[in-house]
């Protein structure tokens, strides 16, 4: 079980690095620019949440996350037309998703496991180690951060650590099930959001009231 | 004393989140992102400050931060009419003067009793506190940072600090008094700066000769 | 040795200092916004890399750095006609590049000696502790950060500190003479880079395939 989250987590890197190099792509970069993009968006939130936790970052504890998003940049430089290809773009798309959603619970599993600032830092942390990397990259790279778009992406982050961190609150014993489901529900609506192209409800939205 | 201290703190919380949704909200944005930008600009200095002194994050001791700052925000978004009338907006700003001048004085005050880096630390991260915040939410709204203003916003809180650290120094027996009237000239200064609007004095501005 | 590394290390906090003043002065700027700016860039990155380490920040254990640092924005804020004098000007960027390296290798260093992460994390924290500063200064600015321009500036950095991280591996017993073999590479390279305006190489670059 250990070696397999493992392992899904290294794909997740591989997405988020991916998908980094191709974000920052049309503005014109050079491999050493890119691979610092890459391994920031894939190991950023996760070293924010561990300064703010106190606790050794986790990349200085296992390098293979490093040397992971490294190749990928590598990859992504020696084979970019196979990667812009389009359903090959739309996977990382998705496997992005999957590594948004793992790191996330993963994260706040941590957190609350520490028993640090519950019930409200896991969920915090949650979303800091999903979207804090893709929010540095996006800062050094002088793009628009998602925080100010309209894409569907940390929303259902947020949806998906709340009710884990209400299983862990309510029902400890359904630790790893409850880790399962509510992955699948930050994937789910992730995915159905890149496929539908959803973003965040009009419900949601503040306008300034214009005159 | 504590407990006014607390309460007054939280007032400052409430003030720095409700006019930092209001200064995104020109941009369009939606109740989770607005959430974000209100918590981290009610936070975010702190944080950097706790993380830097290497002791636990104030808002993880205390999630009643984290949890006034929710509530504001929720607040903003249900009655931006209230929120954006011209008598209530300039209590606002008002509001969060007096919580950059409350924050700014009890970090250098905290700093200080750590023994860290003195004198010139206080000074340094009781700026930090009371503006770091608010640097990080315009970074990440893609506004201009306070720093490439006019604004007479950071240079009240260098020397309140300023103020406080030397009396600290040479007066420890008056540090309530101190730290009082520390506050209420960093206020004050702020106060008249939104009152008659008043910018950095010429001669400190610094231009690049022409020609 | 150990005094003159020191000496030399106050130079680099001087012109890291005032290439920064000088970098944000055309967009006008005032005398606290330059000395945050001065200050921020002579020590961010090495904040951020004693953060991640978890050991006390450095200019907190020496307040000299920052003293340093805010007499040379004072200087620059008198004598701007001096510093903006071509020659004078060209001769700042030679000793930001001799800091550059410097920082660089002491992190590399001093990283290597906390067993931190080896072999990649000195290298990692070489790069942030040259660079990080800067980055910093341009997000706060709003000017295009250095990863995303044709620069050579970061590159040389991340060769000296790879070389130095090999050296160490291999070489234990000539610590000093590889330092000073791979601070010295990193700064020739930078001073080349300077005195005929070389860029990124074209095959290190990526662009987007049009159409």
């Amino acid at each position: 079980m250990e070696s397999q989250i493992y392992w899904i987590g290294m794909a997740g890197i591989v997405a988020f690095t991916v998908s980094a190099v191709l974000t920052v792509l049309p503005k014109g970069t050079n491999l050493f620019s890119a691979s610092v993009f890459g391994i920031i968006t894939a190991i950023g939130g996760g070293t924010v949440r561990d300064v703010i936790l106190d606790v050794p970052v986790f990349w200085a504890v296992d390098l293979n996350y490093i040397w992971v998003s490294l190749g990928a940049s590598l990859a992504v430089f020696i084979s970019q037309n196979f990667f812009t290809r389009k359903h090959i773009y739309s996977s990382i798309l998705y496997l992005d998703g999957f590594g948004v959603a793992l790191f996330a619970i993963e994260a706040a599993d941590k957190v609350w496991h520490l028993a640090f600032g519950r019930p409200l830092a896991p969920i915090i942390l949650g979303i800091v180690t999903a979207i804090g990397g893709g929010l540095i990259r996006d800062v050094l790279a002088g793009r628009q951060t998602l925080l100010m778009g309209r894409e569907l992406y940390a929303i259902p982050v947020l949806l998906g650590c709340t009710l884990y961190v209400a299983l862990l609150a309510l029902l400890p014993a359904f630790r790893i099930y409850g880790a399962v489901v509510c992955c699948l529900c930050i994937f789910g609506l992730r995915a159905a959001a890149i496929h539908w192209d959803l973003s965040v409800p009009e419900w949601l939205a503040m306008k300034p009231k214009s005159g």
